[in-house]
């Protein structure tokens, strides 16, 4: 067998080529082709190696670990949420991601995630959306509009043609943001004092709170019929959304139930309450909304294979726009039995280097 | 609050400045410090969060996470164990861990672990053998001359004063290469041509294979009275060294039960088998040796705690050595909730920079 060149070398894409990198595709084509990434792969649903995230909960917020793989290549990504964070300047969210190859266990491509993250889970809500809105959905109430505001907006703008935002938060400041973010993309904002002011009118209404903490964002008599509904921000175990009456008027949508009955709205209800998996949906198994009078809900938790699809996207980026640097990330002796050896020799390069 | 100065950055520890690390330290150094990590952390045992790492498995081999966390800090380690990787030149085994601060959830270590998992095998296989093996013991046999042999007799001589080695491998070029490393390390070696001649005379006998299959590399006939044996090459499903009656004739002493039944020697016997958990020596709850007679046993997997306390001692070294670099690793707006804005501001920079 012949011997790859920089076996140790792992591409490594910092927060400023992650930047460079969506803005050199654009936010609406990166968030097109990645939501394709993803409803491939969720096509394939059934071929991948699935478990509930390892989390590891403290009084502040929680650390993850999201591992999948499809069995050529394994993916996970680190990720933290810690409400309070905001308060000392930090995101409430962070992470990064790595992508492997399961025949040799070497890591090919290890990136930043935090911006990612806030892509892909726009680019899962746009597609649920795609199979669950009312037809010819083009206003959309975002609730919440913080740090994952905008990619919802502009995901719902690529994929699904959203136009007209109502935009509310119980912070003036962060709404006035989200607008000016958004000013000349191409929507037509309104800015709302009260959360049913923002529902008013709306094909689709996307929460996405930060609260760790049962909250109710939204009440049993905001939601009218037809309503598609992307709640987003309930997804730890104790932070909810949406009040439980909503819950039962809606035929619900989940990535992974596994994982959503412990994270999700749906921990409000019993653990066998019916809910239904969105690859189903996506491969014509199930049906998503079959009447224009139904209330559809994606209760977003975020699952590990939309984080898989985001690294193969990434990665696949790479040759082409040359946005990574070199990560000596894995030893790599020449003889691979002699690692001590590796070290050994590393002290006449210390010495004359 | 004050806000800390660039909290995006994570200081990484690239395999070169590892090798730097440990060269600058000194290899005997290192192990002996960093066992006093491992000990310390092993004697708080109780005040971890522990879980059995979680597993990938596929036909060349295994990638895994291995997180633990002390409530102030979170530590996790990336490993693959693939034993055709030898094959086209790459390493069995290589790793890379994170540690980070429980508080924010934010990392504050990225490090190479492919040497780091070496020393830390090694330094606590010493700190086992310490509470376990005769008193005295001056001679290891070592079993398996491949990537880990050196690093395990390199810790045997720092913590335990052995300054004899019997080598053995099928690979007589295996053992001819820990040789030549080892030579003029003030070790009297000896190479041997079969297991047998190996363990002869010796207090200690380390088996450190590499093969995924169960295998029997010492048979109960090669085991007298009084030695410890410290097997260290099984260490995962299906893999073994030992033969079944070596193990029913040794007091057995493991890290972590749940994960040692599935990955150790004693994944060949009944789940209920007494075991004692080497904390519970460290902290005088149970007796190590208790007999010059006895034939103790510690069967080591790896535990992610070992890999915490690594992760620990290798930041506590960053300061004064300046061995590592700045990773730009997670995203950090000047205002938290304003990622997106961060992102389209970035288009300046590029438009002009």
């Amino acid at each position: 067998m012949t011997r790859a060149p920089n076996l140790n070398i792992v591409p490594f894409v910092s927060v400023d080529h992650m930047m460079k990198l969506v803005l050199t595709i654009g936010t609406e084509r990166f968030l097109t082709e990645l939501a394709e990434y993803i409803e491939d792969d969720f096509k394939r649903w059934e071929s991948f190696d699935k478990t509930a995230r390892v989390a590891s909960h403290s009084l502040d917020g929680v650390i993850e670990l999201m591992p999948t793989s499809d069995g050529a290549l394994y993916g996970f990504k680190y990720v933290n949420g810690h409400p309070k964070n905001i308060r000392d300047g930090r995101q409430t969210v962070t992470a990064f991601g790595v992508l492997a190859d399961v025949g040799t266990g070497y890591p090919v491509l290890m990136t930043e995630m935090t911006i990612l993250t806030a892509l892909r889970t726009a680019a899962m809500s746009a597609v649920a959306a795609k199979y669950l809105a009312p037809k010819g959905s083009d206003t959309m109430a975002i609730i919440g509009n913080g740090a994952q505001s905008e990619f919802q907006a502009m995901a719902f703008k690529a994929i699904l043609g959203i136009t007209k935002l109502r935009l509310y938060d119980i912070d003036p400041v962060a709404t006035e943001k989200c607008a000016r973010n958004l000013a000349g993309a191409g929507f037509e904002i309104t800015q709302c004092k009260t959360s049913q002011d923002a529902v008013e009118g709306a094909h689709i209404i996307t929460t996405v709170t930060a609260d760790k903490q049962c909250a109710t964002i939204l009440t049993d008599n905001m939601v009218g019929a037809g309503v598609h509904i992307n709640a987003v921000g309930g997804d730890c175990p104790g932070k909810t959304e949406l009040h439980k009456d909503i819950l039962t008027r809606s035929d619900i949508f989940v990535e992974y139930p596994p994982q959503t009955r412990i994270e999700g709205e749906i921990q409000q209800l019993p653990a066998d309450y019916p809910v239904i998996e969105l690859w189903e949906v996506m491969v014509g198994k199930t049906q998503g909304r079959r009447d224009p009078s139904q209330i559809t809900l994606f209760d977003s938790v975020g699952f590990a294979i939309e984080d898989f699809s985001a690294l193969r996207y990434v990665r696949d980026k790479l040759t082409a726009t040359g946005l990574y640097v070199n990560l000596d990330l894995l030893a790599d002796p020449d003889e691979p039995r002699d690692l001590y050896g590796m070290l050994l020799r590393h002290q006449s390069v210390m010495a004359y280097g």
